[in-house]
């Protein structure tokens, strides 16, 4: 503490001076000119005349906290933390409250243990680029429709919370047990709310009295709001509204109409599920501010949200403001409308510049999260599906992840469905235990046709997902699936294509530049097999057993109706 | 837990329900009208139709979070911790975040122990109606330039800091120690830092650098701006703004003018020190919203600015809004203009209505407070100020606590100073190991005729401030002051009056009437004797001695410029 007095006083030389930056002040909501000093790691102070050990010229740039991502399921970039921590910090992030809720499904605690030592030993100059906080997931499974690969009971649990290895408690999407009073969620949210930590939320479609019950559990956050009342009652009852900029889902434009002068505090940007292609092309945090920023939100508020207002709702004390005492983590952004990425600092280290992040790594991959996909063998027959007369069918829309119920009249031929114009079938395939869990049912509005397609990741369990209108494709994809330890594969009379997502089924080891290539050209045969503009072929899929989003879901025990929070089945009995 | 989900869900009886108010929603701004549920202290709801097993109807009042006091030396009411809550309630108050300064400057951390205990035993149907966060005092003494009763060094800080007795670190006074990197300053504020406790500030017209070094040290409040530029420049540097309302020092008003809608978040109120009179007729934070709505602020940012804000700034995670799990403590309010306080309840239970707290506790004192008054015996020629020439004087000013220093040319006689018109002398004598030690200067500004008058708070080492243009009667007031064991003492040639401050020479076990009755008695007496207007006769005193407030100073050790920080002659050489 004496060296960053001394060198707030001039009496030493700082570290880092960044000059001829426009510092913006989170506190007050200006822009002042002023050289930011930097000493060990903190800032102590804006001004002028400071020696540095280093000087950057920011050139005019904007300078920023740099942003920290309220919400992320790092899993769904499909990238390795390693190669995720580089694409996030060259968008301006600086921390992230990350939920390894898809790993930890798949394989428990070592999941989470696996993620915090790779993000851990990222190592540039003594720092490291990205903070991870980490959430104990708290829905494991994430509903009892389904099979994950580890249970986190409430006993569990309650070691769990109180260790170091997590920030939080990660989002409650079993929200109806928690509506339920549920004993074994309950203890689960006690033992958070006893070493205080914060309790993630996800309340989709929750209001009145289910929103008092489920606030009052000492829930703070959700992610889930689809317009500005959802949002202003939200707000009202004590929850942190976080507007979600993922690839599948994004509610910034909806909700952002809720935002004024006033509430601003209470919004919080985060991504929770986003892809490699979009963090890389489209950036992370700094897309939502460029998306808030867009429906006429001041660039004040919208900044706050990416900053300081995360960083009190996570109560990171040192986070989310450039002034003295804070971590000198910054981005310096080219305007406040596009905010163009130029250059982030963590602890007052340069970690990336222009489209580059300055730090590479050695991939750590543990025992535990490697060759993860086991299933019973299958074959065509397996996929028939006998349905006739009034069939239940799961219809999905573009541009979302709500499901619909749709209801068609079927005709069956040899103990098999004729699947009607514009109908696929669905199966997901438990994979964790080889047990041979299978569940099927009909898909309409998704538009594949003449092959299969399918995916290891698949929430919440990651079980194996598989569409398609062709028994035989189907098969050879949950093959290829099993082959290459996970990942992605795609089926038809003409080829076969397969890119592995060898950490867990659910995460690649390649380089992001090879991710999203090979990601980019197997979708694109997905696309040359009739997928529906406005769905995405793949990640669409892997919100299709997640049971705890309205209105049908597919799991490897069956058909779930989430409002009923019951299965059902596909044949409606006349 | 289960017990509120089921009283949200209407499942099970809530215990209270209050009726008939408009909601005050500090997250949103707003108003509305609904029931607002409360099960076993926690909110549970804010709705309609609950079942409780007790009904409270407001009548149309406004209900808010009640109030947070931000900084508040209870000392300083002269009252004993039972009648500071009985007021203190009834005036909207749940919790204060109290620094007991000055009893720990008198008493050491037996002190501190004693204002936990004494506010602990308070109770009412199981609940405590005021809770208290005590900041351990981080500067005892307050200056190197005076006697006090105890010191509290680096290392017993490191070791006091640690303990559950205290919630932070009491505002750094001594704020050229910090700039100045002082090893036992530092050591203190880090023992802080690493028990993540908060650290209240005091940064008197420090800016730039200094103020960019203080900060830097990770203190976080401040609440001695003196207007909106230098509010503005705290705030940037990442400094909650205290606006104040105190008997003696108040700057809302003035500080008014930095607030606005992007940044009101930064503020928060407090009282600093106010004396018993002025909360019971004016009240606490009640007053301090109805003053800072009466300078244009919008009532929803003064309100966050007693609520919201207060409970952010200090890590209260569960206080400051009335929203599902959020404590039930609640303050009614007549109007959001005048902000009345009808009623208040503390985690569900009624503690105050009318102008009447609903409970009454039996005076706790320990052993460590009583009796603490003790000096070496002084006569009327110890009082003899021999000066001639140029003198330097304390000037003192109406309603403000900064003095100036004036030089005059005076003549001495009898190796005493003629007192020219206008001016009295200042004296200050050590009371608690008898050591003799006495400062003298002359004081101007004051308007003491014939007679003299004092008072053994002193802030802050609580040393004996007396004033008088008679030495005879000063050596009577010093006398009659350790007679009753502390407390103001008023003599002149037709009468003597004195009341005893037996808590530490600092607070009147007596009943708040009786105090305020008691201190209006003796302070007409003193006004009688000629004190100006706009300085109140005693507690202008009590600031006197106190170091770390420019310009001048006296205290038991000498005259000192604040400044300069150190201590000067009255008589100017030539």
């Amino acid at each position: 503490m004496k060296t960053l007095i001394n060198a707030a006083m001039k009496r030493e030389k700082c570290d880092l001076v960044i000059k001829g930056a426009k510092v913006f002040n989170v506190f007050t909501g200006e822009t002042e000119e002023g050289e930011i000093a930097v000493k060990k790691g903190k800032i102590v102070g804006i001004g002028k005349g400071y020696e540095a050990e280093r000087a950057y010229n920011a050139n005019g740039a904007y300078a920023l906290p740099s942003f920290i991502d309220a919400h992320i399921h790092v899993e769904s970039s499909m990238l390795s933390p390693e190669e995720f921590a580089a694409l996030s910090v060259r968008h301006g992030t600086g921390v992230i409250i990350a939920d390894p809720h898809e790993i930890v499904n798949v394989c428990g605690i070592a999941g989470a243990e696996y993620m915090k030592e790779a993000f851990s030993h990222i190592e540039i100059e003594g720092v490291n680029p990205l903070e991870v906080c980490l959430q104990l997931p708290s829905c494991v499974p994430a509903s009892p429709f389904e099979t994950s690969g580890a249970v986190l009971d409430g006993r569990e649990t309650e070691w769990e919370v109180e260790r170091d290895l997590f920030y939080g408690l990660g989002e409650f999407m079993n929200y109806p047990a928690v509506i339920g009073a549920d004993r074994e969620a309950l203890q689960k949210i006690e033992a958070a709310v006893e070493s205080n930590k914060i309790i993630d939320g996800h309340a989709p479609a929750l209001s009145g009295d289910a929103l008092n019950a489920y606030a009052s559990a000492g829930i703070k956050t959700d992610h889930e709001c689809v317009n500005a009342q959802d949002c202003l009652e939200k707000l009202k009852k004590g929850l942190y509204v976080q507007l979600r900029n993922g690839s599948s889902a994004h509610n910034i434009e909806e909700n952002a109409k809720a935002m004024n002068a006033y509430n601003y505090r209470r919004f919080i940007l985060c991504s929770d599920d986003r892809n490699a292609y979009d963090l890389k092309n489209h950036g992370e945090i700094d897309d939502a501010l460029r998306r808030l920023v867009k429906t006429g939100v001041p660039a004040p508020w919208a900044i706050a949200s990416a900053t300081l207002n995360t960083a009190e709702c996570y109560g990171l004390r040192n986070k989310g403001a450039i002034a003295p005492s804070y971590d000198a983590d910054i981005a310096l952004v080219e305007d406040l409308k596009e905010f163009r990425v130029l250059a982030t600092f963590k602890r007052g280290v340069l970690v990336s510049e222009g489209e580059k992040a300055l730090f590479s790594a050695e991939r750590y991959i543990s025992e535990e999260v490697k060759s993860t996909v086991k299933i019973k063998e299958v074959n065509a027959d397996d996929f028939k599906l006998d349905l006739s007369g009034k069939a239940r069918v799961m219809r999905v829309k573009p541009n979302g992840i709500m499901t619909e119920e749709e209801i068609l009249e079927v005709e069956s031929k040899s103990g098999d469905v004729v699947l009607p114009q514009g109908v696929c079938k669905l199966a997901v395939i438990e994979r964790h235990f080889a047990s041979g869990n299978m569940g099927k049912c009909l898909l309409s509005g998704y538009g594949l046709k003449d092959g299969a397609l399918g995916i290891s990741v698949a929430h919440d369990s990651h079980n194996l997902v598989i569409v398609g209108d062709d028994n035989k494709a189907m098969a050879r994809v949950a093959e290829l699936l099993e082959r290459a330890g996970g990942g992605m594969a795609i089926v038809n009379g003409k080829f076969e294509k397969s890119f592995a997502l060898d950490i867990a089924g659910l995460m690649s080891s390649a380089p992001y530049e090879e991710v999203i290539r090979k990601t980019e050209e197997i979708t694109a045969h997905a696309r040359g097999m009739g997928v529906e503009e406005g769905i995405e072929p793949f990640m669409s899929l892997v919100f299709l057993p997640l049971a705890v989003i309205p209105k049908l879901r597919l799991t490897d025990k069956g058909l779930v109706d989430v409002d009923k929070f019951e299965f059902v089945s596909s044949q409606i009995k006349e």
